[in-house]
């Protein structure tokens, strides 16, 4: 066992959080006790505690067999709680992180001054961090006197974070569509309940979700979060036609904006945009898709319909989501500039 | 960290040999030194060193930093060598393994009674060995003294062997296919490199391979296992014909029989047999197959054709396969009694 396959349990924790951390990047971490793995974590939702920090405090928790007794979310009470603990607590402790560990204080304090008071022995990150202004997590750390390496399973981590990446620049486009194993899409629910509330969740973040028209049409949905209790995301509904049905639900649900029309030149601008439809949609996006996600159910059937392009793909990530299997994508339909 | 992950690292490794140990089951072990997971390995191949042995010499490697200096999958040369470590060497491990260690001698010697001699800390693992004649295991184990632990992730170690255990009772019947992101079948090549010497590593394994007549006249395949320069499987043509066209491929591949009928009794007798072709043969299984295993290749394609079928499935497992990913799921287009 070696530095990757702690890097790869970092990577495949964070996946699991893919864009649900959205603004924020995607990020996990390991944390190893003399050889022992004691804590494998990773950031879930902006805001809220940094990757190193759930992971440190799932492995005092490991380690003393004591729970905490605050909202591990909080990052405050966190580090606060981190920083009470006796000096030299972590001496023994190798973290796993597969970002450099932030030097910027924002909406939580950084993780860089965090661990050079705490002192673990060893500090091994996948990427430098890549946001202008953000870098210096590095010195910071060898000044404390703390063995940092870096570059550990680079590209995969550099991909995890390539959504957030794009969303400072552009749009990053998600299309997600759920199908059967063969390939049906439309016709009634394909895909379980897992991957609807995950949905949900994806909704809960975006900026905006786009979607065609033919499919508002046909599917009247109310395109919210109610399996998550969350508020529901601004609409654009992509489509030339000016009237419409306006007891179709999605234009019942309050705290919304509706926006319709052809242009897709918000995309331009810098943010995460989710977006749902079928075939039209995707030849309408072929050349702006970022990264799909399919939901696969378990079933073949012969009775929905089939969706046709051409384009070549690269898959990133496989996940198992309830009764389904979650495949991410990356779009090679075009090659953008500024990668 | 618990037993579950330790036992979930065994049981994906194990899946990178599915079937590929047949006549053998697969199986996973984790091996722990004070805690710190020092090896993780799985039987490859009938015949050759359990995954028990496999992972106890990667630990050996791990924590003394030397190589051994034979064929590790020679098993009786594996036993001898860790036989002749000294007494207590392993008194501080822990060894995780899907399966309970076979107390039966065959091809190679009884892991129960290497474990017995070897006397590691603890030996969990997920199932009992449901071979009529070869449980006791665990009381060999016991009897040396060593703590046993079972029932960790019983139900995924179970799905694990299926298909070995269908096998001895009549065929286990594993339909391949290779498909498009969405659902396209067919009409050149799919599936990448990596995908191919899987299929041929499959093949290599079966007791025959079953093709529908469409596909030999329209494909015109070889269907041997030359990226791995393993001997060609036998053949069964499903089709009513009785005149074929002997210059296809498949007809002139030197070591094999190619029988050719429309009765599929033959899938009464235990066995593998590895089916190949499209949505005909779909049809013609659909009471009869086990499992699928679908190569998923990372494009989407609309001059491919699409294959109808009604069935649920269940997803029993995904990884990466080179470009592709492969999904292996089992069939619920029937209910099959002795499950």
């Amino acid at each position: 066992m070696n530095d990757t396959f702690y890097m790869r349990l970092a990577l495949e924790e964070a996946w699991k959080y893919q864009l649900l951390t959205y603004p924020n990047p995607t990020v996990g971490a390991t944390v190893l006790h003399k050889g022992r793995i004691v804590a494998v974590e990773a950031h879930q939702k902006a805001g809220t505690s940094h990757a190193e920090v759930l992971a440190l405090l799932a492995a005092y928790e490991t380690m003393t067999n004591e729970s905490v007794d605050f909202d591990k979310f909080d990052a405050l009470k966190a580090h606060d709680f981190l920083l009470s603990l006796p000096a030299g607590f972590f001496a023994e402790y190798s973290l796993y992180v597969t970002l450099e560990p932030c030097a910027h204080e924002g909406k939580t304090p950084s993780c860089a001054s965090l661990l050079s008071r705490l002192k673990p022995k060893e500090v091994i990150f996948g990427i430098d961090d890549p946001v202008e202004g953000h870098g210096g997590g590095i010195e910071r750390l060898r000044q404390a006197g703390i063995a940092v390496r870096r570059g550990v399973l680079e590209e995969a981590c550099r991909v995890l974070i390539e959504p957030f990446l794009i969303a400072q620049k552009r749009t990053f486009v998600l299309f997600k569509l759920a199908q059967t194993l063969n390939g049906k899409i439309g016709g009634g629910v394909i895909s379980g309940k897992a991957s609807h509330r995950h949905t949900h969740r994806l909704r809960a973040v975006c900026d905006r979700l786009l979607i065609g028209g033919n499919t508002v049409r046909e599917d009247r949905p109310r395109l919210d979060c109610r399996y998550i209790d969350a508020p529901p995301p601004d609409i654009y509904i992509y489509s030339k036609r000016t009237t419409w049905d306006k007891t179709i639900p999605l234009f019942g649900i309050e705290g919304r904006e509706v926006n319709i029309g052809d242009s897709l030149a918000f995309l331009e601008r810098p943010g995460f945009v989710l977006v749902e439809g079928g075939e039209g949609m995707l030849h309408a996006l072929h050349d702006r898709i970022d990264w799909t996600l399919h939901y696969l159910s378990p079933k073949l059937s012969s009775n929905q319909i089939s969706y046709n392009i051409d384009t070549q793909t690269q898959f990133l990530h496989h996940a198992s989501c309830g009764e389904d299997v979650m495949l991410w994508s990356r779009w090679l339909g075009h090659r953008k500039t500024g990668r």
